[in-house]
């Protein structure tokens, strides 16, 4: 059964998703579509490249991954395909595959060049990933919709290549704060801790967190909150 | 594959959305579910309406709407089925249908009649619509369900028809006011832009959006705050 | 087909949810996924145990119903397997199960002793709960992945006997007081009403709800936040 993800800023109350949704199952009626999540913050970038990460890593090889954070709609930014490690990810331009590219990649690139007789300008993601993930999904070859392209915009964030590096990437919902200190340099941090539930309720801790990176957590609280932390700050670790 | 959508007001916290689903499941078991919104504000009909509408545009004919925004359930307030372009909508007799029914119909309307043996008085989504929906999906025949009737509540909307009329019908989660002017009228609007990066970010603007109407947005903001504009609220244009 | 129901404090915003279908999809691709509510207070497991038991409740036998409200992650707290009525409940050892066992149970109980090559510390819920689910819906017998246990912690609460054991035991999105009192006990309480329109907007107002339990609602309003209500609180019943 072939698989589309979704990773939006579109939020939950519109119908947005649902549009892309349709035209997916249009072309492609038998395609599983899950999505990763549509609340990442209006057009954070850096945001989505995370979430989108954790969607590259969690399924399987042909899956085809659909991320849409574009305040470059209807300009002249181009849409790419991107593959890393066989798994296909569908999105404008614009920094969006970076942290995937970062931890797994190299991969391929290529630009999508199709476009539907008829489109709007300001929501690409309907009007063109989607019917591209979803014919691609049913078995058209990518390069019909694509040309060769060596552009590909990345962000400036990369894995920890040593502690000095360590930097907060994102922050999740609990308000934990999870680094780009990757769980084989984060094993010689003072002070890890194994699970949340090593420390009372309340005090902080560090552990290796499930996506392998190390995360400054509030057992029971949020971090964030209560330390101030806030993505790019710079984090001292020994 | 028998497609159903799900538009309601029940909100993305509690089991009332997967009540629904659960008998959906149970007559249809291979019926593709797609979530239009939960988040319609509680009993905001008109918002239900405009995102019901959405939803018809967006999918196939044949595809089974139910619609849940239901502030009379339980009284005698009756079910109907609408069908516009042989596209099928289950809903209260309330208005939820108005914008489906003015931007692509008038189509046809029948009184659900049918119910079950036993039935909650506070969810005919589960109790009535869910099965309905299920079991026509599942092929039996909707008339086995229905009766005729004349009747059916429309509200006081309506694409505009000339540029006098033009009103704020929707807001979205971006905060975008979106218009009942259609694109065929908002082509003669003065200052019309493409796409929201033809102008700086935090400025003003208006285009003709991916509904195909006239939308006042601000780059990368709100204008819904900053406008401080309103659901109804008409708006004079050149 | 095999049906799985999610029930987790995960929230939207994250990739955690879409980190558990990931692995439900790998090892059982053609299983139904619904989504309960992934709105459950962080660690609130009163508030998961009533949603897992709208799901117990909804679905057909056979459908397996992962449960995560996780605060002991990673220490020593079991992995327990539920089966009420032919529906298995899969979830920590934390009293999730407490409201459908007392509703519908007692069933049986076994220990999920299976645990992966490689686990994260702090997401046994797509480490260890998502594979079992999925492997068990794809035919694996339970019992290669369980030993057997007398173990089951229960939560204090429990459908009330009288109505002097009235209480809330849970408040929906709507502000709703859903009390422990059974359709069978209510019906006996004096001024109770059959939909919320059989008052005046703003109105106080008792009804035996969907859920077949006594429920305190206003009309058009929250019930939690004009009375003050709060889960747990007892309630005068006459």
């Amino acid at each position: 059964m072939p698989l589309i993800t979704l990773t939006t800023d579109f939020g939950l109350a519109d119908h947005y998703v649902a549009a892309m949704k349709a035209v997916i199952l249009r072309h492609c009626p038998d395609a599983a579509i899950v999505d990763i999540s549509h609340l990442v913050p209006p057009q954070d970038i850096l945001a989505g490249s995370f979430l989108l990460e954790r969607a590259v890593y969690a399924f399987e090889p042909a899956t085809i991954h659909v991320a849409v954070v574009d305040p470059g709609v209807g300009t002249d930014r181009p849409l790419i395909a991107v593959n890393i490690r066989d798994r296909l990810i569908l999105c404008p331009d614009n920094g969006l595959p970076t942290w995937a590219w970062r931890r797994w990649g190299p991969g391929g690139v290529a630009e999508i060049v199709w476009r539907p007789q008829s489109s709007s300008d300001t929501f690409h993601g309907r009007d063109v990933l989607a019917p591209v993930a979803a014919r691609v999904a049913a078995g058209e070859p990518l390069d019909s919709f694509t040309r060769p392209t060596d552009h590909l915009l990345l962000l400036p964030i990369a894995p920890a290549k040593n502690l000095k590096d360590a930097r907060v990437i994102h922050i999740d919902a609990y308000g934990n704060a999870i680094t780009n200190v990757p769980a084989e340099l984060a094993g010689a941090v003072v002070g890890l801790v194994r699970t949340y539930a090593d420390v009372p309720v309340g005090q902080q801790l560090k552990l290796i967190n499930s996506s392998g990176l190390l995360e400054i957590a509030i057992r029971d609280g949020s971090a964030a909150k209560r330390l101030k932390i806030k993505v790019g700050q710079a984090i001292k670790l020994k």
